[in-house]
């Protein structure tokens, strides 16, 4: 086993978190796990991973059921749920060494602000994974397919930050784990354009209990994915971030074609978890308004979860509409 | 018992065809009901009302399972759910009388101009029941609160008819039944101030689920509901007609003072009935447009539901989130 410079921890052992963070160990990192249902599953049994890459067991981890007892590291990824962001707050600062890197890996836009304060100082990056993987059960990770992650470096207000060293020297670390990593110099264009995707599909299929290819076979539903994304593409020009209408045509094109699919927020909502309203809708939507944009299609989406989001956090997980 | 002069029609014997045309049979109006799936159980046990004015039986009706089988009548109450209108077509050419009257009994806009070409020549009137009645089984209406029939004349491109005639001979007609009725001069602007509630409130409690009061409860909802108003206002000032915001105040006041109400689109998707989608969004957006107005949440709206209508005829009943 190779000794790596870097120790990693992993916040949140979870399909992504638990994907990423074996890959890492494996590939002779030391890595730090969070795990706070699971921790003591893990601790016994270590971590599984089931891939068409190849399946690996890791019999020993190190696991933690409290931030507060990991030692510090240099490297931090976060794979929480979006919508517990706010536990950063208390962890960040006793969980990233001096001169560390935070690498914010989750969907949206505007975490990366959001945490900017806790981060004692630290580099952040934001990390967008394109993977399908699942967490079958506790320490049992199910990668289906992908895994390609967007690197970029996040700065105040977002100003693109090119290729920094640190952004350079994660990417080295997830590629020697043999994980595809793609780096953007401006990690706020990257989020835009995965927003594309993310702000039509995963709210209409939470609101209409609907897979993608459900969705793109109405003409009604198809059209209104397109004005959403068009209207996305029109917040992320205010903010002064283009990208080609044939963009917008490819995203479609691409969900027609694939197989049907259940997007996270749907499957959030199945079971009863918070939905990641905030970081998908709520935090681009004021970024775009700050910056003289108005979505109203996706103002009106983000309300409407919210009150599903709302009645989950109430009542717990709520029936789907057939 | 008084004889009456004109003859009516009640098309479709549901809740609200079945309590006014009860009115108008009880007060000595020659009443001719089509009732498709009840007719049998009425012509052998009547119609029975109850009701806070007072409860009565109507032992002996006329009713009649094929509209071709009925007399012909001077006024024809359309009482058929708006999207049965295309049945219309061949209904109404047999049931006008020469020179008689169409009184088009339903809730949002255009129904009139779509059954314009098959009215035979006869006036065109549009009826807005404020009620609140249902039909608990067959022949058996339960009138709960309310009555207030609006009436306006229906003329080319929706122009303001005053009151005509025709409509004060109906009004009076009703009003001999026992029927809270206003005349109104402009029915577009009547049926414009209606869709100011029935917009938000009937597709919003539908996708999610809601009665009026927890759409309400939600600052979220609540301001959408706001939204949605003002794009209807929008929608009815591009085709000339206004009304003052003040009045959009007085709409959500009295929804948050309202008891708690499932509106009609929620139990009719709760029945697994098709959604009078055209009539209260379809219908309107395509004016408004015409007239070069856009209402993109209403748009949307309007395409959320045409997915779940299509839901709904496609696997009928569908399961309620919770």
């Amino acid at each position: 086993m190779i000794e790596r410079a870097r120790r990693y921890a992993v916040l949140g052992t979870g399909a992504v978190g638990g994907y990423y963070g074996a890959l890492l160990q494996r590939s002779g990192f030391e890595v730090h796990f969070l795990a706070r249902s699971d921790c003591e599953h893990i601790a016994r049994y270590g971590l599984a991973v089931r891939s068409p890459m190849g399946d690996f067991v890791l019999p020993k981890v190190h696991v933690y059921s409290e931030a507060g007892t990991m030692p510090r590291c240099e490297v931090v990824l976060v794979t929480l749920k979006a919508t517990h962001n706010h536990l950063l707050a208390s962890m960040l600062p006793s969980v990233v060494a001096q001169g560390g890197t935070v690498v914010l890996m989750q969907n949206g836009l505007g975490g990366e602000a959001e945490i900017f304060p806790w981060a004692a100082g630290a580099q952040i990056l934001g990390g967008l994974p394109f993977i399908c993987v699942n967490k079958t059960a506790p320490g049992q990770i199910h990668h289906i397919d992908y895994g390609l992650v967007t690197l970029g470096a996040f700065g105040p207000d977002y100003a693109p930050q090119g290729q920094s060293p640190v952004l350079l020297q994660v990417a080295e670390d997830l590629q020697q784990a043999g994980i595809a990593v793609e780096t953007a110099a401006d990690l706020m264009l990257a989020r835009w354009r995965k927003l594309v995707w993310n702000i039509p599909y995963n709210g209409l299929s939470v609101l209409l209990n609907a897979r993608t290819d459900q969705l793109m076979e109405n003409p009604a539903t198809a059209a209104l994915a397109e004005q959403l994304m068009a209207e996305v593409k029109a917040g992320a020009r205010a903010c002064g971030r283009d990208f080609p209408d044939a963009f917008i045509e490819k995203m479609l094109d691409h969900t027609r074609a694939m197989q049907p699919y259940r997007t996270s927020m749907k499957i959030d909502a199945e079971q009863g978890r918070p939905l990641e309203v905030e970081t998908i809708y709520g935090h681009p939507l004021r970024i775009a308004r700050r910056a003289g944009a108005q979505m109203p299609r996706v103002e009106m989406l983000y309300r409407q979860l919210q009150f599903v989001d709302a009645r989950i956090r109430t009542v717990g997980k709520v029936a789907t509409r057939a």
